[in-house]
C-alpha cells in the first residue's frame, strides 16, 4: 500500500473533502476542524493500489467520489482530536471505517439488483456480477489493510468484529421471516449492523488508539450506538417525508422495495393493520397502493413518534460525550449530534 | 468469537483431522505430529459463530469440512513446531489462513458458476447469489477475526496484504486478454494470487509469530513461495495425467474451461500452434477437438518438462529450509516437499 499519509500531513496543499452542504451548516463546521486530515483520509480512498483494469478503476473511482458526507470518518477524527490523539493512526482507522461502508455498499448493490446510487451508477450497473463480487472483496481488503496500519491489534479486532456484524445482518436479512421484519427488534438489529456497527468502529476504535481507560471506551461506543441509530431512523424518516429531489430516490422507496423501517412499525401500532398496510408489510402492493400507504405514514404521527425516538437517542448520544473535558472537538460532536436529527424534515 | 483453542489444548479428546490419504503417505506423518493442533483448527474452522439460518450454516459446514488434505494449516503447523512455537497464536494463525482459502473458493465457485467441488454441492448450486455472495463475506470476515486473534499487527497486515492479493488475482483473471493468457509471467502470477500467497501467509507469518529473524522471514516466505507454487503446477499436471476418478473431475478439465496452465504453455512452446492448440488456446473448441488435443498434451514432453519445473522449485524450497536447524517438523516439511512433487502422476 501506498504510504501517502505522512507526506500529505506534512504540509502539501490539502483539496477540502467533498461536501454538498452550506457553508453554515454543522456539518461544515466540524469538518473544517479537521479539514487537513479529511484530505489525507479522501486521498487514501482513492488510491486504490493495483486495481486493474483502468476502466474499472475509474469506474470505483466514482463510487469512492460520490460517497456522501463523509459522515464516519469526520466522527472518527472530531474523536481524535478530542482525545488530543490526531495522527496518522487515527486517519487511516477513519479511511478503514469508510472504506468498509464503500465495500459493503458494493456488495449490497449486488445483492439488491441496485443500479444507481446517490446519483451515479452502481459497479453491477456496467460490469459483470463477477467485476461486483471481487471489487467489493477488493475494497473489503484495501479497509482491511488501512486498519493494519493503525498498528493496533485491537482495532483489527474491532474491525474483522464490524465486518462479521455488518456481512451477519446482510445475510439474517436474507432470511428473516417476513413476519419478523415488521419488528422493533429486526429493525434495530438491521440498523446496528448496516449503519451504527460502522459508527461504534469509528468511535471506539479511536478511543482505542488514544489509550483511552475502558470506562471512556464505553462511552464511546454509546455515542456511536446512539449517534448511528439516530442518523439511521432520520434517514428513514426522510425516505417518508423527503421530497424526491432533496433526497435523491421516489418518496417511500424503502417501504416498495419492502423494508419495514421505525415510521411503518409506530403506524402499525397505532392504527393497526388495514388492507393497504397489510399488503406492505408483506411487500405486496401494486404501485398506486404503495402510493396510498406512504402518503398515509407520512401524514400520520407515526412520523413525530419516530422523529421523537431519533431524538431521544441523540440525547443519549451527547450524555455519552459528557465524561470527556469540553474542547473545540467535543462540541463539534454535540453539534453534529444536535444537526443530525434536526436536518430538514 | 468463542474462545475454544485454550479448553481444546487442555486435554480434551481430539477427533483427528479430516484425509483422504493412506496411513503411510508423508501427509499422515507429517499431520500426525501436529494432530493435536490440527484437530483444534478443525474445531475453529467449524465453529461458525452467528452462521443463520440453520439450513445455510449447514451448508457451509459441509464445504468447510470438504477442504482437502488441510496443507495450509499443516505447513502453517509445522513450521511452528520447527520455530518451537506452537500455541494458540500459530493455532488462529493456521486456522485463518485455511478459512481465507474456503472464503475465497467460495466467491470463486459464484464466479465459475461451479455447482460441485470436491464432491460437495457448492452454496451457489442451492443457494441465491445474494446468499452466496455474503456467505463468502462472513467466512472473510471469520478469518480476518482468526488473525486477529493471532495478536500480532504484522501478521494482521500480511492477512491484509493475502487478501488483496488473491482478489487482485481474481480480479485481474477477469480482464487479462487471452493473448496474455498463455504466458509463463500470467500463469505464475495466477498460481502465486490463488496458491502460492496463502502458503507464503501461512508460512511467513508463522515465522512473525515466533520472533523469526528479517533473514529467517524471508527464507520462509521463499519456502512457501516455492512449495505453494510447486503444489499448484503438480496439480495442474494432475489435470491431465490423472484418471477421472482420482482427480474427480474429467481430465483437462481445466483447458475445457479455458484455462491455460504450465503444461499447455509448454505444449505450445514445444509444437508450435496447430489449428487443435489455436482453439483451445482461446477457449473456444468444440468437445471432441479439446479431447484430442488434451490427450495429444498428456502424452507429449509438456508433461515432464513441467514437471521439472516443479521440481527445481521442490528442491529450491527445499533449500529455504536450509538455514533451520534439524528436527522432526523440519524433516517432515522436507517429506512434504519431496512428496508434493511425488504425487501419482
Amino acid at each position: 500500500m501506498v504510504n501517502v499519509v505522512e507526506p500529505l500531513l506534512n504540509g502539501q496543499k490539502m483539496t477540502p473533502a467533498t461536501s454538498n452542504h452550506s457553508p453554515m451548516n454543522p456539518i461544515n463546521t466540524a469538518q473544517a476542524l479537521v479539514q487537513t486530515e479529511l484530505a489525507v483520509v479522501e486521498t487514501l480512498l482513492r488510491a486504490l493500489p493495483d486495481l486493474q483494469p483502468e476502466s474499472l478503476r475509474r469506474a470505483v473511482e466514482i463510487i469512492v467520489s460520490s460517497g456522501g458526507k463523509r459522515i464516519r470518518p469526520t466522527i472518527g477524527l472530531l474523536i481524535a482530536g478530542m482525545l488530543d490523539k490526531m495522527g496518522p493512526p487515527a486517519i487511516h482507522l477513519a479511511g478503514a471505517a469508510e472504506m468498509l461502508h464503500t465495500a459493503s455498499l458494493v456488495h449490497d448493490d449486488l445483492i439488491d439488483g441496485a443500479m444507481v446510487r446517490r446519483g451515479a451508477a452502481t459497479l453491477n450497473a456496467a460490469w459483470t456480477p463477477a467485476a461486483t463480487v471481487l471489487t467489493g472483496d477488493y475494497l473489503f481488503a484495501y479497509a482491511a489493510g488501512l486498519a493494519a496500519k493503525t498498528n493496533s491489534v485491537r482495532v483489527m479486532s474491532i474491525f474483522a468484529e464490524t465486518l462479521g456484524v455488518i456481512v451477519g445482518g446482510e445475510l439474517q436479512q436474507q432470511f428473516t421471516d417476513v413476519a419478523l421484519r415488521r419488528t422493533r427488534e429486526d429493525y434495530y438489529r438491521r440498523i446496528y449492523a448496516k449503519t451504527a456497527s460502522l459508527f461504534v468502529l469509528a468511535t471506539t476504535a479511536m478511543g482505542v488508539l488514544a489509550d483511552a481507560s475502558e470506562a471512556e471506551i464505553e462511552s464511546l461506543r454509546q455515542f456511536g450506538h446512539e449517534l448511528g441509530n439516530a442518523f439511521q431512523v432520520i434517514d428513514d424518516i426522510l425516505d417518508f417525508t423527503g421530497d424526491q429531489a432533496s433526497v435523491g430516490k421516489p418518496v417511500g422507496s424503502d417501504l416498495r422495495r419492502g423494508l419495514i423501517t421505525l415510521p411503518t412499525i409506530y403506524y402499525a401500532e397505532m392504527h393497526g393493520a388495514d388492507d393497504n398496510l397489510a399488503c406492505a408489510l408483506v411487500g405486496e402492493c401494486d404501485p398506486a397502493t404503495y402510493d396510498v400507504v406512504i402518503n398515509d405514514i407520512r401524514n400520520s404521527n407515526a412520523i413525530p413518534a419516530a422523529l421523537d425516538e431519533a431524538r431521544k437517542m441523540a440525547l443519549a448520544a451527547r450524555q455519552a460525550l459528557a465524561p470527556f473535558a469540553a474542547n473545540p472537538y467535543r462540541d463539534a460532536l454535540l453539534s453534529l449530534t444536535d444537526y443530525t436529527v434536526n436536518r430538514s424534515l
